[in-house]
């Protein structure tokens, strides 16, 4: 099973995130690309690291809009949106290469990536900008995103690999999405939930809803957040749990 | 001789330069990456266009300043100023490769252009994210700047190729420098004066500096502006007047 | 009958629109507050023509996008949105009165403007910035928006006087409600039906609607564009047209 | 004596400083205008909070510089740099107004702070735009940096209140200027030799340079740091030392 985190998210003077930490606990690092976050020193130190970690580079694409940490929707235009999707995977591949890597896959950020998990023009702009950004490569990058939404048709009908992940620490409905922020049971804080909650995740792929009926979730790999107190300490615990469980923790691509 | 103009220097709803006509006169567009111009789309169109036209691709990085336009020179310290090299050069040839291209050359822009001709320690941290950013794809990217200034030094100790520039229409003073913008002679704006001079620098690499005094330039390049009224009118007597003198346009990289 | 029209968008080195005249033909200027468009320099001119001219000036307020120049809607949280609208009231009104003038009304721009039409959170957030900016300064601002709209019945509820607005040149449906963009229709360009239309708009408060309607119209001022060629000439004609008519061509506030 | 701190320096999803406790500390808080930091509910909140503490609210006006913080010194030309002024100021006091406050002094950030203590042009153009700000509405707002230096004496020609404040933590040289950062001495960290150091300059109005002399400051107001680790214990440290010798904290203006 994969464990994916959120990273590099500082910019400039602001610092966001135990980075080192968490780097040290995952299998693939979600690297912000200057949209939300993320300025090129940091990107780069950050794909220093995870080259040096055996980490997994995921371009973690954005809106455009530092001042909201890209958690605000945008009606953004296909043409647009797949301009600054290319432009930020563009950046991140560069940068990557120059530390020794390379992009391994595409995970959308935020708001884009709540969006894209229902907004068909804005997914199929996703798609095709990362379709296009790898046919001169000669590669398909896998995207990371919400099993059975419409990012994942999406990448289906683009040719793209799509991988689906689940949120140890989000609490989820029975029809297999999130609980939207803000109502009871959204966000798990307790790390003993949290802990046999994942190795459950990874195990048998599935997670106990709200109303107590037990989902299939098509999960290749377990999303740890990153830029809250604690959040290095919930990692460890649940890297802790998958190996006492005796589930290897690697990447999906 | 080649020909270069700056390009692709719109942003969002605003439109700068008229890069159709420009882009079928010159050998090599230095497109600008998002940093003080260039939108994505702006980056990915101009790019198409110079793929479409053979026009080579230069990397026209700066400082970050939008609101500038990068004319202002900024105290940066080197660490930084490779990061904000190396991300917008990774932009543009992401983007590049996606339009069937490559980034062909670098060429700083504005104030960050001006202030490595004399600051050893910003040039030499242009040079070393050009370089770093070469070595995983076993290139070295050559770079385009004033002659005999502290760039092309630095591009010499870097082992990167270093190409000089003349400008068609800037008045030069007795050593090679320009003369500084708001002083007289600084801008020539009759055709008929700028097409001979054009001519001039490029069969014999010289130009007649404000004292009158012949200099020698180690010129490789040609700028023609983009963005001023009547920039078009400009670049296509200084290609006429080369051609008539059998002199043929093409890109030094 | 108020003329209103879009001023200040330049930003930096990029120009829009032929600011001057416009300015010498409309009552009403929409100045941008530098979150969509309009550097400080900009707004500080504009604001001084528009003193000059005894023009009264408008806080053109946006969502923070300069890249998409404020016309592509956000979810963005109504205590967000309200810090952003003080915040571009407060720097405009500021810059108003250091060039002898003051903020005269409020009308929110481009995608804003559209959303806060039927988005109530949206509206009662921007309600709320301007009546708290008022308040300490003892006056109530007015909105110039769309007549019969969400924000039209949201400034009623906060207590601050509302004007409606129609568009000159926008093709109108049945329902009162523009033809959206891209749609047969939507724009109108020639003089000669834009011009009668307008003083039809000014003298009847009506506007023959697609179908072929007489809809009423609870309109205040007229905009005219500012941003496209030919703009001037077009303000010009209508204003001609008022005076034929006898339409004096005043602020609504 | 006055004890001021820079404040409100979050932008976003970042987070800087200990606000809360600092402002319970300080009597002047220089609130940072959205140029360098500061989204515009992090100025609203400051602010608020500022004026149920009684704490004075200064501009923290900055370069155009949120990728560096306002640090690099930018050699923006004077027009441009009085707008840049005039936008944050006016941003800054109409939220501070809402606030049920004002902008009770102005104190340049970062690289601006420092260029202007020996750039004349870039120091009047900075004065220049505060005066202008003050003539319309019959006030003078004062000043606060480096004693000696350029702003210090344009303050005096533009008739603009200054008032000198000296650095708790930083090491002077002889001639009464900081030592340069990255320098042997350059800031002490040991609150047991800050806040005997704070009173010294309280009281005497005098600080003991590297070299050992004894050097004259003509000091209105102690600056603390407010976004260090340990930033709110040394100004509590400073704070109660000052009380312990009977100085009283008292804003300047």
């Amino acid at each position: 099973m994969d464990l994916n985190s959120d990273l590099g998210e500082s910019f400039g003077a602001w610092r966001m995130g135990d980075d080192g930490t968490i780097l040290s606990l995952v299998s693939s690092a979600n690297v912000a690309c200057g949209f939300h976050a993320g300025d090129p020193l940091t990107m780069l130190e950050t794909c220093r690291r995870a080259v040096a970690g055996s980490v997994r580079i995921g371009a973690h694409v954005s809106y455009r809009d530092l001042a909201g940490f890209g958690r605000r929707a945008m009606d953004i235009g296909p043409v647009e949106l797949y301009g600054d999707v290319l432009y930020q995977l563009s950046a991140l591949d560069g940068i990557a290469r120059t530390a020794g890597g390379k992009v391994d896959y595409v995970k959308p950020h935020g708001a884009l990536y709540n969006r894209i998990a229902h907004d068909r023009g804005q997914a199929r702009a996703v798609c095709s900008a990362v379709q296009d950004f790898g046919r001169r490569r000669s590669l398909a990058l896998p995207m990371l995103g919400l099993p059975g939404s419409v990012i994942a048709d999406e990448c289906r009908t683009a040719g793209l690999p799509f991988f689906g992940e689940a949120f140890v620490d989000r609490g989820y409905l029975a029809d297999g999405t999130l609980i939207p922020r803000g109502q009871p049971g959204d966000l798990l804080v307790n790390v003993d939930d949290i802990a046999p909650r994942a190795v459950r995740m990874a195990r048998e792929r599935t997670v106990l809803a709200r109303d107590g009926a037990l989902i299939r979730l098509d999960v290749h790999s377990l999303c740890v957040h990153g830029d809250t107190p604690g959040a290095a300490a919930m990692a460890a615990a649940v890297r802790a749990a998958l190996a006492g469980a005796g589930v290897p923790v690697e990447s999906f691509c």
